[in-house]
């Protein structure tokens, strides 16, 4: 017989991601008792992140609403990041010094020459740059780098140091973070419930997912309600540099091959990132390794002689069309906050804000919020 | 005041490498009191090491003396890893099944013709394969390897089983390894004292220098007695495949740039290395990597597809003339073992005989012992 828990929470965070931890802090703030589940917070994908908030470098041409989630969320990180260090006492390396994309074969260039456009046409801020003005900005750039385009709003930040902010200001706040993995939701007495791997069984009015690649993995979801999530795998780097290399994110398409670099205040540089199919495979390849390498060695030729310090492979939780599932599903007290892919840093603090900020929905927030909505994909799988 | 020490074994070794210990092992196995002294044995060049017993398709032409210690070296391993394995009750890995040496580009299959006419010269076995011939031996390999050449006398061995297996023979032997770093020769009341970094002092009839790279760095040697060895750093990777990969050892020349992968018993592939001239520099760096990788899948491009499981930095000991320096030295009761540079763990049984064999010099084995006397650079540095 599993035994029956003293705890029962109003909210129940099911995965103690970036996403899960910082729905779980809005949630506590807003006064609502709160348990978050995870076996290893902060290990999944969030550890493999290198930190981008960069909506706007970041943009594809078909996923426009997309973008906008991560421009609304780009907005609301300077005071996340400001809130979070006061609340936890841990700095999380919140820089704002802008992101360079640069070009390195003609088909690159052409590539940014397009993308210029389209930014343009969307009224988003940028500055298109020559090869020259590029390598004043960083030095470290390779001659044969051909042209750039400088995104000024966009930000980065050290997710490591926001999964341990998080949960020191969670723990300040009396939040308890469950080291263990959520097996089963079943029907509970009041609210929804959820069986624990250990069999303990956890009651809250609020139940949310916020797995990551493993969402849907939690047995008991209603026909229909499993979130069609996929593991897509991303391999980075991390490497140390004496001296600071960089001034600004770099990011660049070598020959149609995306890689970027992202300085770290402590002189690291995240190098990466692989986009990989290959299910449930954490296992850091040798020619992930080599990929990064081949295109990071081009954009700044430096790179090669930086110490290897990490190299660590995640799996982010994928969705049909890219975007992430936020809000309430067709079961009632069951929330979703998963599929953010590789936007899930960006998207944490709009996120938290749309499941339980205060008001609930601010001005656009709405349209944001039904872009998302879980029920689009019901029936999906 | 420093304390004085009940230690005063027949032989004290300074070194804990392959060659320290294996010198030891000799030593303990004549019935001599022996005590190594090393702050972390096994984890220096051995640890970095991928265990090639390949004097033949190693050779380079200026250093025959050099063939001549490796053929007499391989000739002592099939008795030494029987004798060490019974004695410890650990496997070595050591393996027979010979060393693919093979040539990429029409440049590299000239360098191996080369090679061909002058172990022909030399009267040393091997058979010259085409291309075809290679990848029929060995299926993994790419189809655009050119042609090479079957060593099938060369061997290889796991050095982390030898350095484990050689630490629990000493062990049943009595042998004391004393974990801390040997700081100062220094003057004793009979024979000769090394003052160690805790200020304990050892005396020993004989005191054997086997501390790789850091040899030149023990004080208190007489001037003109310092070893002139020099750190070369090899970085080598080890790489996890779930099915075996290759059944030889395989060497190449990639574009000039040699690279080899050394298959275990366990599945593991071990991908080296380096040679780099960068003094004491243990790190591990993006372009190490970046290099065996290159060459490694130019080879074998199904490398691409394995796990990388561990890299490491280790710094070999190179002398001016690439011999190792075994024997007495004008010091009496000082004997020296270092300077193997590429070749320590192949001339481990001979350096050994050659320091505390019974008899002390077998056919052939003085003009070896001669070639490699510490002598030979009295008055070098």
């Amino acid at each position: 017989m599993p035994s029956i828990s003293p705890r029962s929470p109003d909210v129940l965070v099911l995965g103690g991601g970036i996403i899960g931890l910082s729905t779980a802090w809005r949630a506590a703030r807003q006064g609502l008792t709160t348990t978050v589940v995870d076996p290893a917070p902060g290990r999944g994908a969030t550890h493999a992140a290198a930190g981008m908030l960069a909506p706007v470098s970041e943009v594809t041409y078909t996923e426009e609403p997309l973008l906008r989630l991560g421009l609304a969320s780009l907005a609301r990180w300077p005071e996340f990041a400001a809130e979070l260090e006061a609340a936890s006492g841990h700095e999380v390396d919140y820089r704002t010094d802008g992101m360079l994309d640069v070009a390195f074969g003609p088909d690159d260039l052409t590539a940014l020459d397009d993308l210029a456009v389209f930014l343009d046409k969307l009224g988003l801020p940028f500055e298109r740059l020559t090869g020259r003005e590029c390598r004043r900005l960083e030095p470290m750039l390779a001659p044969s780098v051909r042209g750039g385009l400088l995104a000024r709003g966009d930000a980065w930040v050290d997710p490591r140091r926001v999964t341990a902010a998080l949960l020191a200001a969670l723990d300040r706040l009396g939040v308890e973070v469950v080291r263990r993995s959520a097996a089963e939701l079943v029907p509970g007495e009041s609210g929804r419930s959820v069986r624990l791997d250990d069999g303990e069984i956890v009651t809250a009015e609020r139940i949310v997912l916020a797995a990551g690649a493993w969402s849907g993995a939690l047995q008991g979801l209603p026909p229909g309600l499993m979130p069609p999530v996929r593991p897509v795998k991303g391999q980075i780097m991390r490497l140390r540099s004496p001296a600071p290399l960089l001034g600004h994110c770099v990011r660049g398409t070598v020959h149609g091959s995306p890689v970027y670099l992202v300085p770290r205040g402590d002189g690291e540089i995240v190098l990466g990132a692989t986009q990989e199919e290959m299910g449930f495979d954490t296992r850091v390849t040798a020619g992930g390794l080599w990929e990064l390498l081949r295109d990071a060695r081009e954009l700044v030729p430096g790179v090669t002689e930086l110490e290897m310090c990490d190299v660590v492979a995640g799996l982010r939780p994928g969705t049909p069309d890219n975007l992430p599932m936020i809000g309430r599903t067709a079961l009632p007290g069951l929330l979703m906050a998963t599929g953010h892919h590789r936007g899930g840093v960006l998207l944490a603090p709009l996120t938290a804000d749309l499941l339980f900020g205060d008001p609930l929905f601010g001005d656009g927030d709405g349209a944001l919020a039904s872009a998302c909505s879980p029920d689009r994909f019901k029936g999906y799988v």
